[in-house]
């Protein structure tokens, strides 16, 4: 075991604070590696404050985590020593049900291993993240990182990137459709950039006037002011999909009536309550709303590449993980564009 | 003008009652033709008794219609005088609108003409159902009925059939999947035969253990008693599509859970409360909440010739007009194996 260095949440109420624990060595399938950087997501918050229920204590946070390779076990193929890398969501799976067998392990049938909050396969072991110095994960999980692109700003395409970019492959979306956005925060902005750039005219929905000129930055062709019911009147019957960001309360009967015939609303986001929605909002033009979650392995690999390729990274602010909590408390109010990173050398 | 013998509701309260009223002389493209058999659909009550807003008195309700023609226009292609005719839910749309050059009328979007409790595309001109002795339809919206099957158990085909039908044809179901229906009435007992004569493996999910019988002899493989915790558990993460045909409000996250990965919710009736779900029942396994109403008017006119071909009907109890407010009774009661259809002769 190696000891490591790393930020926790010991209970709901406390701030994340410095904690030491401990890894496994690495065995013949794990990659070692030296955490970097490490995205801050509003699911860390959600959890470290136990408001979706069932969090484990002490608790390390982080599922954006990108770093160097420092160790690998003798059956490893995919890395080297000195070789980036990231880990997403997932550390592991039952690798055996249909849905892993298909490369869609964040539907495992028998349960995934979160990255943090979750057990490993033996369902006893606690997985904790990366606000920590390093993190050892069979190479399966581990996904290549080209170094192309600035590192601080690939961490969040872990999270942000792949809840995005997988339903909006999921669904084919493309040339010709019309694409709505709602939320423009970590998610919301990676959803415009990955739409825009498969093709699809790009509306951001937003109940923020000051919205408009960052959405249009990021790749967004147009915006609808939500505040103003003439402009959602306006886009009545208009978006073939809406990606809907939002883990707050909102009103979905609003968002149904902007979709077309056939037009499908896919959550991303998780609001702490049920979503209400009339029959008649689904029913009078057959449509649908649906749910996403992060992506698998593979696709998540997919993504990384499609990034590297296109030059797709996330826009980021980077602090010093004893910033942390101060991050959190403007994260809720919205204040940053668009997503936290920590730069793992302030833990040292 | 015609004066035309017909029941309907003045107001949300009284009865169905006798009424007279007068239709128009059929123009060039029109269909004149005497109702033999009109469908009683749970639709009619709601709408009597102005439980969706907005109804307009005095109503002829009544949208399953089968009849024989007794007058063409003289631009009238379709029909001759004593051919079988039928008129579902609707009786005109914009016809330029891309979902009508589509044959998706339905979902017309300039709001299509419902063929009672409506307008007529000229926004004014009320118009008005099946329970009376006649009707007039441009051709467009008429329906061609084959001879070979028993008249009585067609006119149900006109709203329980084609809403059953059309999703279903819609989302491609058939061989390989696993089909759950909810709701064992009118528009259940045809989704029930429709999924399991496109070759879906059928389970009937019902809170009534007495379903189970029934449910099998029309078509049903299996059987989930759904006030049973343990029988509910054993199909969890289950059917590829479930067809909900409950308008009363239900436990939707609990229908979600027996939904397998990218499963899809298919609702069909509308309660008059909106639908409460959380965000991990849809979040968790990609699954969908969709909804469909009826068909266009080239999906109906192939649901019937489907019909004809592989003789399916509804299963049906033919009462005379003077019974219907009884009937509405036992409908809300679950009381009917499985629509009432009202033998038009009655009315005389």
């Amino acid at each position: 075991m190696t000891s490591v260095k790393a930020y926790a949440a010991q209970n709901p109420t406390a701030p994340v604070a410095p904690w030491t624990f401990e890894r496994r060595d690495p065995g013949p399938f794990d990659v070692q590696f030296d955490i970097l950087f490490c995205g801050v997501c509003h699911s860390d918050l959600h959890q470290i404050r136990d408001e979706w229920g069932n969090s484990i204590y002490p608790m390390v946070p982080g599922h954006e985590i990108v770093g160097r390779v420092t160790k690998v076990g003798d059956k490893v193929t995919k890395f080297k020593v000195g070789d980036l890398a990231a880990v997403g969501c997932l550390v592991d799976s039952c690798r055996h049900c249909d849905n892993c067998k298909d490369g869609q392990e964040q539907y495992c049938e028998n349960g995934s291993s979160g990255t943090y909050n979750s057990y490993e396969q033996d369902k006893k072991t606690v997985t904790q993240g990366g606000y920590s110095s390093m993190i050892v994960t069979d190479e399966k999980y581990v996904l290549k990182v080209s170094d192309k692109l600035p590192l601080a700003n690939v961490a969040p395409l872990l999270c942000a990137g792949i809840t995005t970019y997988s339903p909006l492959r999921h669904w084919k979306v493309g040339k010709g459709h019309k694409v709505a956005v709602i939320g423009l925060g970590g998610l919301g902005h990676m959803a415009v950039k990955f739409a825009a750039s498969f093709g699809a005219e790009v509306t951001m929905l937003s109940t923020s006037p000051k919205k408009e000129t960052d959405a249009k930055a990021l790749g967004a062709h147009k915006f609808v002011l939500t505040s103003d019911p003439e402009q959602v009147k306006s886009v009545s019957n208009t978006f073939d999909f809406i990606i809907d960001t939002v883990s707050a309360p909102h009103d979905y009967n609003m968002v149904q009536g902007m979709l077309r015939t056939n037009g499908i609303q896919i959550c991303v986001g998780v609001p702490p309550t049920p979503l209400e929605l009339y029959g008649f909002s689904l029913i009078g033009n057959r449509r649908s709303i649906a749910g996403s979650m992060i992506g698998g392995i593979p696709e998540t690999q997919e993504m990384l590449d499609y990034c590297a390729e296109h030059n797709i990274v996330s826009d980021v602010e980077v602090i010093d993980i004893s910033y942390v909590n101060e991050a959190y408390e403007r994260m809720l109010k919205g204040d940053v564009r668009y997503r936290f990173v920590i730069d793992m050398n302030s833990l040292k």
